[in-house]
């Protein structure tokens, strides 16, 4: 596989334009050269071969050869709203989502939650899910939605999807995806108050259990990416 | 949740005692004292309910309540095989690993693996297993089995085990867990070689993709787990 940049703007007339980190990226870190061949990708969906036509300070100049759009995932869009983990936890938990296809990840406000998903944390979480689709070949970029309360989370979700609140004394979770949306709701490391379960299970929500035993934030939100993405 | 300790040897006539890393924590992480109440776990599937009865220099003894066994895991075993990454990512592989249920994992040794694993890797890893335990709750210690590679890893598992090669080029992988044990085979960064695929495939694996997009090792040993544990 080439390596792989993401554009800002889609290529006009055959030509493209990288800047900023992708431009840096290219340039000092892998020593890109005129001539070389590399992959663009938009993040909705369509990638393009390219050749590098002329290397500035900031700035990358390329030809770009014919479309090739990304077929639409056989699945149907699979939302996390997770109650984000600090730190390393949280940048792992969105690599990890990215590469397995979730469609988006709504950062959940809790009571008992403990990262704020603050304007900058979003910023930086941004740029992981292109590093992610970078090096795992996805042309469309995890969507990470305004931050939400359980509530407005459920209800964001389209009509007739399936509606999932990992609990370690839920019932058996569904093996195999299922047929329609499906919002996976993840709590905090303190769990979920039992006022925001009877709102989420009042709303629709099923308790289902991921695993047999009690699991970090990041490691349900995994599970469940592995699971129905 | 009680705090949980890990005793190497399990208690008799109702006293236990805990020493080296575990005592440590308890008395100077935890800041125990005598009186207070934590959970003691050998490792193999049974806890015991305990009190701090003495703290010393390097070693901390209680008193234990009646034995508690962990049921059986209701699944078959899953075993994993990894050509293991480096660093953090391998810390973190064995933690989710853990969490998720696996009952063990081999070191891969194959042609373009990276992470040697020596005698002091696989002893680190070992006390993250044990963390892992701690933290989820979980009574019997992940396996961590002598590095082997492809071939042997499958002709130690049992007759009649499901044996899966994790390809993104593969099949699309059995979305329940089966009735059998089951082994997943997961290549390094660079992925098996030709030959390695031919020689698994002799000896009975089928190559399954378990997502769209081409995973990070620990990203398919953690997939594989989330759908198999």
């Amino acid at each position: 596989m080439s390596e792989r940049f993401h554009v800002a703007a889609p290529p006009a007339d055959g030509r493209a334009v990288l800047t900023g980190d992708e431009a840096r990226h290219l340039a000092r870190v892998l020593r890109g050269r005129v001539g070389d061949h590399v992959v663009l990708f938009d993040g909705v969906g369509t990638h393009w071969p390219a050749e590098i036509t002329a290397i500035g300070r900031d700035r990358i100049d390329l030809r770009t050869a014919a479309a090739v759009t990304e077929p639409a995932p056989a699945a149907p869009p699979l939302t996390l709203a997770v109650a984000l983990p600090k730190g390393e936890r949280q940048q792992w938990l969105v690599e990890k989502l990215t590469e397995l296809g979730v469609s988006r990840l709504v950062p959940l406000v809790t009571t008992r939650g403990v990262a704020q998903p603050t304007a900058a944390a979003l910023q930086r979480l941004g740029r992981t899910v292109i590093e992610a689709c970078k090096q795992c070949g996805r042309d469309r970029l995890l969507a990470i939605g305004e931050p939400a309360t359980l509530t407005t989370a459920i209800t964001d979700q389209p009509a007739g999807s399936l509606l999932l609140l990992a609990d370690p004394r839920g019932d058996a979770c569904p093996a195999a995806p299922p047929a329609q949306p499906v919002l996976v709701l993840v709590g905090p490391e303190g769990g979920f108050t039992a006022e925001e379960i009877a709102a989420a299970e009042a709303a629709g929500a099923r308790r289902v259990a991921l695993a047999r035993h009690v699991l970090r934030v990041e490691t349900a939100a995994i599970a469940a990416a592995a699971r129905f993405a």
